[in-house]
């Protein structure tokens, strides 16, 4: 998987374009690689717990009550996420808790790569990593069966409320002027290991060829608006 | 205050039932001490959020994706409370951010002392801190001036929902003999960290002796509740 994203280097959004004979693939595509209910949701209910553990150690590592609050706001989001999920997966008759134990050491290690050094690469990779994995959940919810497609969606596209975080971070990159570079090289190091774990959610199936010519145009769509996040914050992406 | 802590030992409930002459002090007296409600919305705004921080650290080193998920329902709640509070703060016209900052000293205090050495003991602090604290500032809120007293105690009352940690609490026991002497301990010394930082919230007036003539027996009956809690643990207080 590393070297996966190694071998395929990210393309502006601009590469999905193509000329009128070709078959434009877009993120929507993503829906075909859809793995089962049960195991798609357990693993996307247990990320929004991890996305919660991370934003939970920005509060506590944050440097006041003001920025502890706002970091607050978005963790409170990634529980209802999280809660909401849950629900769903129980609504299925699976045991949540251990259906969601199946996708710990995958998360785990996400985690333990995107801790950060402080709190702004900490709050940069939730930023960043929820963004990413959100949208990239949420283009293949639709391909799960009946009205629950339409339902986990709207759960995932939820507002993040992470909107203060970003403004907290601007404001840290004004007061210091060498963190902008830190925190650029940051952000690509979580792109990579946030693409790690949203592609481990695929379901590649018989047809492994035909998987990966859908993946590479969606996940070109899914960095651009990485890139967007990154511009936001005036960091070269 | 350790010092008060040490002069006054916890007395049983039965304490504040006293002879017909006498006048009867209970817990409902104590909205006697309440502060000015900025300070006071400030103060238990900033401690939700320390309840919230050691919740979500019990998230992390929970051991289990079932734990870790009941563990975030509690945590949810504590949110809940913060930016309730914290709205009710914004109504006064207070800046939140700064407003929280004066009470970091004495909440980030207790906290470090009542981190627990594994996740037993930082989810045993946070049910017996997190009633402990929310009975006393329910009590003391009812002292607040007009509308906002009611609104804000129902905020402090709201159910906290950690009866999942009791659960996993208990199970923890019974797959651990040697657990629940070192909870029954842990218990005790997190008892008397959360009265201290309990009863830094109160506002003693001009006139000490009367105020300590009323936190005495509210603070039996806030004990008589602790000790109830520990008991529905089979811990002895």
């Amino acid at each position: 998987m590393v070297e996966w994203f190694k071998r395929r280097r990210p393309r502006p959004a601009a590469a999905t374009l193509r000329s009128r004979d070709e078959i434009v693939v877009t993120r929507v595509d993503l829906q075909q690689l859809a793995p089962a209910p049960e195991a798609f949701l357990a693993r996307v209910a247990y990320v929004q717990l991890t996305i919660f553990e991370n934003l939970a150690r920005v509060t506590a590592i944050a440097p006041t009550a003001e920025a502890k609050h706002v970091v607050t706001l978005a963790a409170e989001a990634a529980i209802a996420k999280h809660r909401a999920l849950v629900a769903e997966l129980e609504r299925l008759g699976a045991d949540a808790g251990e259906a969601m134990e199946q996708h710990r050491a995958a998360a785990d290690r996400f985690q333990r790569l995107t801790q950060g050094a402080d709190w702004t690469e900490a709050a940069l990779t939730n930023h960043l990593a929820s963004g990413f994995l959100d949208e990239t959940y949420a283009a293949l919810a639709a391909g799960l069966p009946g009205d629950l497609g339409p339902r986990v969606r709207s759960i995932l596209i939820a507002d993040r409320r992470d909107a203060g975080i970003v403004s907290l971070l601007a404001a840290a990159m004004d007061a210091n002027p060498r963190l902008a570079p830190r925190l650029a090289m940051w952000g690509r190091r979580v792109l990579g290991d946030t693409m790690i774990l949203a592609r481990d959610a695929l379901d590649f199936g018989q047809d492994q060829r035909r998987s990966e010519a859908i993946v590479e145009p969606a996940f070109s769509e899914l960095i651009a608006e990485h890139t967007r996040r990154m511009d936001a914050l005036g960091l070269a992406a």
